[in-house]
C-alpha cells in the first residue's frame, strides 16, 4: 500500500558533543520517508526554496520515493538550528527560520490522491486539514505534532484529531494536550477525541501503544552512541506507518494489534539507526539484513 | 533460599495529590521484606526506637519474616518527610530524623550468619562493608544505594560495591557514581568495578537488567493511578532478589540469565502494587492469585 506524507523538507544546523552539521538534510517528511521506504512506496508532498540541492533526495527516488509532490518556491528553504547537551535528552532550538514553508500550501498531486495510507507529519494542523479534504477516502490517516501547535491552534488540532486514526504525540506534548499529568489518562482523554490508537513517544525511554484493546510497551534499543537525536521521532513514525501499509493493518474494518505491535518495534528499529549518525546519513543504505538483525535485537531486548 | 536484609526501619509523612500519611511504617528493609516474603524467607536487621509501634510489623510474622534482627533503642524511629507534586516523578524531602539510625551499628545474630542471599539496603556504605564482615561466604550479595552515599562517601560505596554480585541503582545515580551521561557506559563502569549484574531503576520507566550476555528492558506497567511512589524501589528489589532467592539463580557458580529477567518483571510486579496504596498497605495481604495475574499483564504488555 503507498503512503502518502506531507511535512517539511528542511535544512538543518545541529551541534551535539560528537560533532556538527551544517545544512543538512532534515525535516519530517525526509526523515519520516527515508525510514518508511524500506517497507512501503511512498508519495512526498512539502516545499522547498530555490536554494535547495535537489541532489541530496536523489537516493529517496531509488527507493520507490516519488518527489513529485516537492515544489520549489522561490526564497529559501526552512532551516532549523539546534543544540544537543552532553545529556543529549536537552537540547536548546537555536533558531528556526521558515523562509518558503510559511506560506506553504500543500496540493496533493492527482496521482497522489488515491493514496491509501496517510501521514500528516508536524506542520500547522489547519494545513494538515487542507491536505485531508484533498484526499479521496484513505484507509488510514496517521498524525504527528508538536507543542508548538498544542499551545498556539489547539482547536484547529483538536478539529483534526478527530478525523485521524491514530496519533503519534510525546509524552510531554500528550499531557499538554490533555492537561493530564498522567499517560493512561492523557491516553484516554484522547481516545475520546477520536482516534482509535495512541503512541506515546517517550525518546530514550521507548513508546507506549495504546488500542482499545490494552498497552503495549516497546522498549528503545540502550546505545553506547547517539550521535545526533533529530528526527528520531520521524524515523520512528516511518517505521511504524511503513510497517502498517507493508502489512495492511486495517483487516475487514479492524486493526490488527499483532501488526500495531510490530510497527512499533519497527519504528524503534529505524529510530536506533536514525540517530547513530547526523542528518539521514545511516537511513541512505540500509540492507534488509541490518534491519532484520536490528528486531532481533529487540526481540532480545524485550524477552523473559 | 533464606535473604537476610539490612536497611532501614521507619516512620513516613506522605503527601500525595491522593492524600497524606502520617507516621506510616515505611523504610527500606521494610518494603524489602514485606515484597520478598512472597517469595522466600526473610531476615531482617534493623533499628528502630522506643517509640515504634511494633504491632504494625506483625503482619510480617505470618508470613517467613524473622524479625528477631530488629533492635530496639533508647530514642525515637528514623523519620522521612515527604511531599510528591501533581506529577507525581517529582517529589520534595521535607525532613529527614535519622534519630536512632544515626549511631545504628547493625549486628547480624548467629542463626541469620549463613544466610544465601544478602540484600544490603540503602544505608551508608560503611555499614554495608560492617554487614558483609559478619556473614559466613554468602551465595550471593546485592546493594542498593542513593545520591546521598555517593555524593557524601563515594570511596567506601566504591570499595563494598567491589564486593557484590548485583547492583541496584537509579538511572540518575548510575550517572552520578561514573560521571557517565549514558546509562550503557554508566553500566559498563560499574562492571569495571566487580559486580556481575547492574539494575537500573527508572521509575515509571521501567527497569534495565545489564549482564555480560546483554540488556533486558523490563517495562513498568502504566497506571491511571499512582497513590504514593514511596518504597517502589524497595519493593521492586524484594520482588527481584525474592525470586532470584526462590530459583537460586546461582547454578553451579553461573547466573541464570533467564531467573533473572523473570525476577525484574516480579521486581516490577511488586513496585506496581507498592505504588497502588500508601505504606506498605497494598503489600500486606496479596493473593498468589493477585501476583499472577499482574505477572500475566506485564507478558500482555510486553508481547510482540
Amino acid at each position: 500500500m503507498s503512503i502518502l506524507v506531507v511535512g517539511s523538507v528542511a535544512l538543518d544546523s545541529v551541534e551535539t558533543p560528537f560533532g556538527k552539521a551544517d545544512d543538512a538534510l532534515g525535516g519530517s517528511a525526509t526523515f519520516f520517508s527515508a525510514s518508511a521506504s524500506y517497507f512501503s512506496p511512498i508519495n512526498v508532498v512539502g516545499v522547498v526554496g530555490s536554494d535547495f540541492p535537489h541532489n541530496e533526495l536523489e537516493f529517496l527516488k531509488t527507493r520507490n520515493v516519488s518527489l513529485d509532490g516537492i515544489k520549489t518556491e522561490e526564497g529559501k528553504t526552512f532551516r532549523w538550528g539546534g543544540k544537543y547537551h552532553v545529556d543529549m535528552n536537552q537540547r536548546d532550538t537555536l533558531f528556526t527560520a521558515l523562509n518558503v514553508f510559511e506560506h506553504f500550501k500543500p496540493v496533493i498531486p492527482g496521482q497522489y490522491k488515491n493514496s491509501e495510507y496517510v501521514f500528516l507529519g508536524n506542520i500547522a494542523p489547519t494545513l494538515q486539514l487542507d491536505v485531508l479534504a484533498q484526499i479521496d477516502n484513505p484507509k488510514l490517516v496517521a498524525l504527528d505534532t508538536m507543542n508548538f501547535w498544542i499551545s498556539g491552534m489547539k482547536e484547529s488540532l483538536v478539529e483534526v484529531i478527530k478525523k485521524v486514526d491514530i496519533i503519534l504525540i510525546n509524552d510531554q506534548e500528550a499531557k499538554e494536550l490533555t492537561d493530564k499529568t498522567n499517560l493512561v489518562q492523557a491516553a484516554n482523554a484522547i481516545f475520546e477525541l477520536g482516534p482509535q490508537v495512541v503512541v506515546i513517544k517517550k525518546g530514550e525511554h521507548g513508546a507506549l501503544l495504546f488500542t482499545k484493546q490494552g498497552i503495549f510497551s516497546a522498549p528503545a534499543l540502550p546505545m553506547e552512541t547517539v550521535c545526533d537525536p533529530t528526527g528520531a521521532g520521524d524515523s520512528f513514525a516511518g517505521g511504524f506507518i511503513g510497517y502498517l501499509a507493508h502489512n495492511d493493518v486495517l483487516k475487514n474494518g479492524v486493526l490488527d494489534e499483532s501488526v500495531l505491535r510490530k510497527a512499533m518495534i519497527y519504528g524503534s528499529v529505524m529510530a536506533s539507526f536514525s540517530i547513530e549518525d547526523f542528518s539521514l546519513e545511516k537511513l541512505k543504505d540500509l540492507s534488509s539484513e541490518e534491519i532484520s538483525n536490528r528486531y532481533i535485537q529487540f526481540v532480545e531486548l524485550a524477552s523473559f
